[in-house]
């Protein structure tokens, strides 16, 4: 799956993935009120708005992007009906050729780690039957309780020829709290770093390992150490655009082969109607706004890295 | 939610929560036969299993107990239907009078923290209507992002009076692998212990905080300074029996009154019946036997509590 989404971006010369990260403020009203004629407001009202949105935005930019990034919180505020519509926008998304990456940040240890990999990864046993849950090509997990709550994971990834991106330093303002300190002089995310090198060392792609890691844009110059620090891992980077990040921030979480980095923007996709710069647009052609958005995100990616 | 907890813990005299955790390997033949003829070997099948498990447990011990905590992964891996179950399995311990931890260990930050925290514990707006998701007692949160995957909840539980339980010093054996790394002299779980008595500390009950941590039975000597450190929080301790944890080690994690900690225990009272001690009661009688460990595991706390 690594494969795939290195041949994904190359395809479409475009480092990016889009986080489908739906919020019902972001939704133009016309969707909305047919999905609540047809639900009600109810949860499964909400569902089925949140699902017409993703689709139309997916049918409009599935052939610029490679990836997406379904954040599973978004769906899970809507509880059973949300879960639904959670898995069938990474059906659609797979069978339009994107790799989904399940933004889930899961992580627990032992049976329970098994169990969350079967569920979002792999094949769950039922009998003599086995089942996917979620089936993602990727998820992103938290690293807190160590290598227990990885390694099975990995063994799931193996059988599956799916990927992680572990967190390591993540985009938010508070993420120093704990990340930023010192041990032993280095700051822990880049120990964290270290163990995300040893757990991809020996689960390689053709040219890198199916274990990445989360580093915001936001700091672009431990993202320059990172990108030292872990040559082969592929480096999932949030907090371009609403978080602040920018173009000329990006280049430092790169390669020089040009890969090694995958840049997520949500709302600055998804919601680009709602911008001043798309307003023009109108809302009901919200996903021609994501389309444009999609171009002049490549478009900034792509002139910074030229400029490298 | 905290002074409930309490409540309940007085009235059984059990600082006990059971770890609904079930896995198809534990669940009688016959009930899994019963399933899989309605449903056939499917998702949905095994989902129906774990729920008629889940209720003769419940049914047999619910009068013993104050809280339960279910491990959401655990149903997660069955996809829809076991999330179903998950949030059946809630209600219906609530309806017992049950405290519901709901073991769902998410970190993420900013809306997408918001996103978990309406969805697990408040109730998410839909036009002019809102609902619960899964509307759980307390949750379990990682702390690897900050404060910004924090406070989130911590709104939400003020508006709805319930409560958290953040992972300090988990009970695995990789945990020390970032937990107990030096920062200016202290290992990283305590400097997470200290951020849990800053959230709580205006976020109280009657005598405890509504912000509560995770500790490992299995670490009693940290267990012991991390009481010290935190006074007013009431820690939830997994580890106990199946991972080695004993009642002598748990008295480092009360205090004075008595209080302050809850011991889970998971598949040392789910899957009672296939352990040596019960086997005799027959794996027909498995609530029993869950039953009985029940009032084993009280007795073996209250005897190390006396002899404090």
């Amino acid at each position: 799956m690594i494969n795939k989404l290195i041949a994904n971006i190359e395809r479409t010369q475009a480092p990016i993935v889009v986080g489908l990260d739906p919020m019902l403020k972001f939704i133009p009203k016309q969707l909305t009120e047919r999905a609540f004629n047809d639900y009600g407001e109810t949860l499964e009202g909400a569902a089925e708005a949140i699902w017409q949105y993703n689709k139309e935005l997916v049918d409009h930019i599935y052939d610029l992007i490679p990836a997406v990034k379904p954040q599973i919180a978004m769906y899970e505020q809507f509880g059973i009906p949300g879960l639904i519509i959670y898995k069938r926008t990474i059906d659609y998304c797979r069978e339009k050729g994107l790799v989904v990456i399940g933004d889930i940040k899961r992580g627990d240890i032992g049976s329970t780690s098994e169990a969350y990999a079967v569920g979002h990864l792999g094949k769950v046993k039922v009998g003599s039957n086995s089942f996917y849950g979620f089936n993602e090509d990727f998820s992103t997990l938290a690293p807190y309780m160590g290598s227990d709550s990885i390694t099975p994971f990995i063994k799931v990834c193996r059988e599956e020829k799916k990927g992680l991106f572990i967190l390591v330093k993540t985009s938010n303002p508070s993420s120093g709290e704990f990340q930023d300190r010192l041990i032993e002089g280095r700051p822990l995310y880049q120990w964290v770093a270290q163990k995300v090198v040893e757990w991809g060392a020996d689960f390689m792609g053709d040219s890198y390992s199916y274990v990445g890691a989360v580093v915001g844009a936001t700091y672009p110059e431990m993202g320059k150490a990172l990108r030292e620090l872990m040559p082969k891992s592929f480096i999932l980077v949030p907090g371009y655009g609403a978080q602040g990040g920018k173009g000329e921030d990006l280049v430092h979480f790169f390669n020089k082969d040009g890969l090694g980095a995958i840049v997520n923007s949500s709302r600055g996709i998804i919601a680009a109607h709602q911008q001043e710069k798309y307003a023009h647009m109108g809302e009901a052609n919200f996903a021609d706004a994501a389309r444009q958005a999609v171009v002049d995100m490549r478009e900034d990616i792509q002139t910074a890295l030229r400029g490298k």
